[in-house]
């Protein structure tokens, strides 16, 4: 508390990413971070950008990047706004649709930012909760809304909505639709070609998670060209430069080398198969996952108290102290060694 | 305009930064880069950085940077905050402190992104104007507010206030002073010291000016530690990450390299003396500059022209079509080359 503060930020109740120990080495397996590094080709653009360079301003409009992207997604670079990460992107997001008379509306269990970016921008609003085994029912969001924001797949459930579903929510929507595609690249198929049909529905992705970008911050929105012109003003009214040149082409490199992309995309999803089946053996129910982490639950033993032995072990996953999932822990999935870990140290815990 | 915008967004008037067009190479003088590249430290921190490292998300806290940004000023790390370029400071900044029952002041000449802030956050402001000679007069500040926000130099008339007179705004008021001291090391006093002082007081500097790293966004905030953790507050509910792991290593390099950075501002100020003497002799006023730019005026020839004439022969520099100033025009402190190309462009176009 201080007496300069605002209003808004004596009331903020901010956003606490998942804990980066410095005590000691862990095996990491609690932000979600993917256990495989950049495209070679990524790297290779920063090493090999001349950095005397950096003393001039990036390109504001990320021109060379949005264009690479039109161009995987078959749309135009007036279809795609990109930010210092998807974080950044959602922030903008609320502030350019979601502030509106009636309630925006998201599952009672998602990302956990939606309700502080609620917050920072003073919208109200309304969640919705998942059906018993947490799945998504798109009827329940056909009420009276002033927007409506979904992950796909959902976190932490790791659970994915079928595209009818998200169709039926853009048609049945009069307000803006936003699917929040920060996992979609592990085995969910993208809401970006119904952009083209619904100019409601705004599409959210990240570099890292499956391009394994996470230290350079870059997240993107697909949509309408008048959706993409709104985050623009806010854009231009808030940071003139959001994205850093070397961020700008290792992304670019990183777009264009689709073989790693699907490849290490590939790898994580045959890992998760295998950690689930391992999972299952020692006793864990695991929500069917389409993303880089799943989500489990133990017959016997309370997950809180298997977060602080594993924690104990050298192994970091994530534990949320919150109703209906106070049982379940989430856990990233790392290389397969990294895996195998985890495995035997439960094992170890669990027999 | 669209049916999905939020009021904000339809109201909003988003600031313009200075034109980088790509039709033709320009001696670009007209968004106050700095000449010179980053120190060779930052630079080599970039190259030898393991890059893998980037599928990991960067320290949300930039610690290392916090704590080298606080040794410099001998202060504590709870007494920076670092973000995403200073306008990403400034935007925060504003929310955090700005959005008060009394209206925020500010000169009617100054950054032209502060009344963009404004309309963002929903901020009212009064402009309190410059003497005719465009120096700040402090006593126009002691009036009732909500906040008080003073670039120093001022920009874009390029004076400098003496510290004495900041001390009297900190002392008289009882709501937060930002002194925005983007080009305070090319002559200026940095009221940094008057942050132990006065616990009103929030002192914003940037990298890309006098650092040469305007391609890596970075920007700080340096003050009582409550004032930081408002801002603190507010970054958690934007963005958990927004300084990358490049930047925060380049900046950290940047820092300890006091050689270099003493040396290339000393250069910027040497090539200001003799750029002005060269345009005192073509007719030119100079106002009296501590920053790397000056703003000019010439006693015949109109700058709306000189603008359109210089940009033609291929030397960009910034017009602003406003009231006061329209006379006049920003030029940024290049190369001691690419002021003689200036200069005997201007002697071309003025004899």
């Amino acid at each position: 508390m201080s007496q300069y503060w605002t209003d808004i930020v004596n009331k903020l109740d901010p956003y606490i990413p998942g804990e980066q120990p410095q005590d000691q080495q862990y095996v990491k397996l609690n932000t979600n971070e993917n256990p495989y590094p950049p495209s070679a080709k990524a790297i290779q653009a920063i090493d090999s950008y001349k950095k005397d360079k950096l003393k001039l301003y990036p390109d504001p409009e990320s021109t060379l990047l949005r264009e690479a992207l039109a161009f995987r997604f078959n749309l135009q670079k007036e279809n795609i706004f990109v930010g210092n990460g998807s974080d950044e992107v959602l922030a903008h997001s609320f502030q350019a649709f979601f502030k509106q008379q009636k309630n925006l509306l998201f599952p009672d269990l998602s990302y956990s930012f939606y309700p502080v970016y609620c917050g920072l921008y003073e919208i109200e609003s309304t969640t919705i909760p998942l059906n018993e085994n947490f799945t998504i029912n798109s009827a329940d969001y056909n009420i009276d809304n002033g927007g409506i924001i979904i992950p796909n797949p959902n976190a932490p459930t790791s659970i994915l909505m079928p595209l009818s579903d998200i169709e039926k929510i853009c048609r049945e929507s009069s307000s803006v639709v936003i699917i929040d595609e920060a996992y979609i690249d592990f085995g969910g198929e993208t809401a970006i070609p119904l952009t083209k049909k619904y100019d409601n529905l705004l599409v959210i992705q990240t570099f890292s998670k499956s391009r394994s970008m996470a230290g350079l911050r870059l997240g993107y929105a697909v949509g309408h060209a008048a959706l993409i012109d709104g985050l623009n003003r806010i854009k231009n009214s808030f940071n003139s430069y959001p994205v850093d040149s070397l961020a700008q082409v290792a992304a670019v490199a990183s777009i264009k080398d689709e073989p790693y992309f699907q490849q290490s995309c590939q790898k994580i999803i045959q890992t998760r198969k295998k950690a689930t089946e391992d999972l299952q053996k020692l006793g864990f129910t695991v929500l069917p996952s389409a993303a880089n982490f799943i989500f489990v639950t133990h017959q016997t033993r309370g997950a809180q108290q298997l977060y602080a032995e594993l924690k104990q072990a050298g192994v970091l996953v994530r534990y949320f102290n919150k109703p209906r999932i106070d049982n379940y822990l989430r856990i990233t999935i790392g290389t397969d060694e990294e895996m195998q870990t985890l495995i035997s140290t439960l094992h170890g815990l669990l027999t």
